[in-house]
């Protein structure tokens, strides 16, 4: 079996055997370019720049005074197209592209005199093409999908940064931002969706399910280097060794285990796959030092074989190393709306020898949030509103400013009592938060969520919406998962009334919950089948299994 | 200068240098391949299937009872995309495919008790794809064209195709028919157009206005092949040749010199050239025989040469035979909406000393047939309507059937007296016809024909529009082309009136018309502009011109 990926003199760039050079499309990429940049700087000026606006009242003089995306074109050095492991309704393609610009962008905040900007921009990375629905009526394709595998390597030539950052409330602002801001739009599970029909369900292709889960087994490794040198490394050492474990924009960072050339972790880490093909296991080990920490080998596995093999335990040799092994064992986990099965899931989860079983995960669930309806109105805490009932009546929210900042802003603006609506879900530990909808009773978030479930026959989904302004509760909302066994394909589609909020308060959600089955609990239920005759094909993942 | 094109030993093969290979094109074929049999299938039942019913009076019970395209795809052998003389808001792409397809169409008339069809089908050719507008909005493409730059190789296999032959009123059935049809919807200047966006001017797109005019003076040649033989062979003698000139789905044929090896045609023929670049004027010489016609040798020329040059007049060699030279003329006429220039171009007409000069244009014609509206009805032969005048105002048109067949579907459908019209446009000894649409007295034909003018001072478009059925007149509309000089960018939009018609019928017409201006004209133009001292920049042909 060969689950390794990538040649050994350039391991961080995947090498494609089928892929193809493609000049022509460069050319037709070069002519679309003036296009292409037209759209960016629109998209700079007419969505990212109010954004930044509204976003905190320090930036309330924001704009872009410059953008000009540069004339040299971005280039795709090759391309592949899958035709293993894909749905008949799609078209998989990847693009390594590369994006050398001469880009200038300039930012100015008149309130702080502050201008600053950027010089160059690069970009490198694997850009995946999804072309799904195909239709038979033209155009043949329902919508266009465009996502990164992994974060791109994002190079950024900035200019008066160091003015930014003296804006106050703006701390933590850096140079990773940016790269943040694309890696929320575009690394998978993020990705941009651009219909070429009218009738295609966006959301349903914008927020697919994941294909399945990869539990990593983080165990143990054997003569690693030692980098810790003394004397002035004239005596190698020991090392103090850990792993960091990266698979879409999903990372996993191990503990260390101090001097040893053989360490054993026994961690478990759980990660969402959402493509079949084209997505690596990355994992480096590292030294951990007080300066700078030293590398101590890699190793890239390919989802594609790990899929076909569903379960793997093995000790890999380490890459760009000159000495070591790690030892993994990998399972793949697909995803079942299947409720007769979860006992047999939670079984096997417990029977798991591994050290670290209490954290493994038998269900997982995924919510959409859609939009919520009447949110109530907030009011300041220098205005009195009467006592909660009647509030409430009223549809207001009667909130405790703490900041002497929002109380000027809101005797200036006294009209306005729209609230800037948030979520927050949690389930157990895992808190996760919508993005921030501003001045609105009716936001419309369209956002995908998901979580591990251990025992979804005890677990509940805690969910909170909050202003972001006076951090108060507008409403919330408890539902059982268990509710959800008993659901159609484990879904539950409703607009959800909330509690402490408005009369009419509702918020629109999509919940799904997926039994996370494993190779070895498949092959016990094949053997029952068979054992009362039934010829029942088990079906690992359902073709176009989306949330919304 | 290189105005050939082509390989000694695949001369009817265009090759182009700069094509690349495609394998991951044809892997995206291969996954939308049963998506296009869908759409080409539903297109045969849905669309061409009540067309051939309603089209002749003894097809009414056709069927298709098996249409399947093949397992086979269409495969992309190359692409090219094209970076000079490129409109900047468009993309232009050659595909070079071939089409081996196990493809079973068969067809069904009842009442014939007819059964034939398709058994394999074979296209090889260059498909042109034309990407405009160019938006800065996603998806960045407004529409897809796609056409064919010349006639593709169509081979078909049929099965029982004389028992279609054997069906009275289809004397006229060929196996060109099939192969007509597609050169109808496929090969320039017709193609296929695919919006992308909604708010797409589609008719703009779909009938360009073509790039310039080609003049073609066939003059003479020399020294060509003695083909008539005598004594069985041992003597050659002399050829009677003729030449066939092809560009795009426009086919000359100069007249036979008899028994010459050094002819003088002095023949001038006029084609549209609607694309720059990829188009190609193929020649051919015949030594016509009483048997079968004897092949002399070919020619051919790239237009984006001849584009460059805009005049030549030369001695070419001949290519696949052993000897022989032609010697063309041959002018690239650009197309102009300057009225104040005509009497130059009539001048310059005049002055052309080549004996067959009393042919050439000045201009071109084009009219785009929109629609008609409030029709009159039709009545047979039978039936007695009242007068004329009384007719007219009721809206009714009375026809006198000559066919017995008529009267008895006119008997059996006493209800429907809807026309079934097609429009006939005359101008000088030129005659077109559009389509006809069956049964309606608001036809949508959505169709565009070119004429070229001698003299648009004197010279009129004669329209008439025609029952299909009663082959009668249901009215009729002249417009004198000079009231077309004075309109703006030489183009009339409007609903006209019709003549001897119903009280409120209406045909919906675009007419444009521009000058053909040659190279010379125009140097004579800048000298003008440059004793002035201005510095006007003549423009060859705008950019985005089109009819609609």
């Amino acid at each position: 079996m060969c689950l390794r990926k990538g040649d050994e003199s350039l391991p961080q760039v995947v090498h494609f055997p089928d892929v193809e050079r493609v000049e022509w499309l460069n050319k037709t990429v070069n002519q679309m370019w003036p296009y292409i940049c037209q759209f960016v700087e629109k998209l700079f000026h007419e969505t990212i720049e109010p954004a930044v606006k509204e976003s905190n009242a320090h930036l309330s003089t924001f704009c872009f005074s410059k953008i000009h995306l540069g004339d040299k074109p971005l280039r795709v050095n090759g391309v592949k197209v899958y035709t293993e492991n894909v749905d008949q309704r799609q078209i998989i393609m990847d693009l390594q592209i590369s994006f050398v610009g001469n880009t200038e962008i300039d930012v100015d905040i008149k309130r702080y005199y502050c201008k600053a900007g950027i010089k160059s921009i690069q970009i490198h990375g694997v850009l995946r093409v999804v072309m799904e629905p195909l239709l038979g009526d033209m155009p043949l394709i329902g919508a266009l999908s465009v996502f990164f595998l992994k974060k791109p390597l994002v190079d950024i030539n900035w200019t008066g940064l160091s003015n930014i950052l003296d804006i106050p409330g703006l701390k933590g602002f850096s140079d990773n931002l940016i790269q943040d801001i694309i890696y929320s739009y575009l690394v998978l599970p993020n990705r941009i969706t651009i219909p070429l029909v009218g009738d295609v369900e966006l959301a349903k292709l914008r927020f697919p399910m994941p294909k399945g889960v990869l539990r990593i087994h983080f165990l143990e490794a054997q003569d690693l280097e030692g980098k810790d040198t003394f004397f002035g490394g004239l005596i190698k050492g020991k090392s103090d060794p850990y792993g960091v474990l990266q698979i879409g924009n999903q990372l996993f960072q191990s503990k260390a285990v101090k001097e040893s050339l053989n360490p054993k972790w026994n961690e478990v880490y759980e990660a969402l796959v959402y493509e079949h093909s084209g997505q690596h296991l990355e994992i480096e080990l590292f030294d951990e030092d007080p300066d700078k920490d030293d590398f101590l080998g890699s190793l890239m596995i390919d989802m594609t074989e790990l899929h076909k093999e569903q379960k793997v335990d093995e000790w890999f040799d380490l890459e760009e190393a000159p000495t070591g092994k790690l030892h993994l064992k990998l399972e793949w986990l697909s995803l079942l709306a299947t409720p007769e099965k979860l006992d047999k899931v939670l079984r096997s989860v417990r029977a798991d020898r591994s050290l670290a079983n209490d954290g493994l995960s038998s269900a997982l669930l995924v919510v959409y949030l859609d939009s919520a309806k009447n949110l109530p109105s907030v009011f300041s805490g220098s205005l009195g509103c009467g006592n909660l009932s009647e509030r409430r009546a009223s549809g207001l929210v009667f909130c405790e400013s703490n900041t002497s900042e929002y109380r000027t802003i809101f005797s200036a603006k006294k009209s306005s009592s729209e609230p800037s609506p948030f979520v927050q879900f949690t389930v157990g530990h895992k808190t996760l938060e919508s993005k921030i909808r501003y001045k609105t009773k009716e936001p419309l978030w369209e956002d995908c969520f998901s979580f591990f479930v251990h025992n979804p026959k005890r677990q509940e989904l805690e969910l909170e919406v909050k202003d972001d302004k006076h951090k108060c509760t507008l409403g919330n909302l408890t539902v059982p998962l268990s509710s959800l066994l008993t659901e159609e394909n484990m879904t539950l589609t409703q607009s959800f009334p909330l509690k402490n909020s408005g009369p009419s308060s509702t918020i629109k959600l999509r919940m799904a919950l997926r039994l996370c089955q494993s190779f070895g609990c498949v092959v016990i239920v094949v053997v029952v089948v068979l054992w009362h005759g039934v010829a029942e094909v088990p079906r690992w993942q359902p073709l176009n299994d989306s949330l919304p």
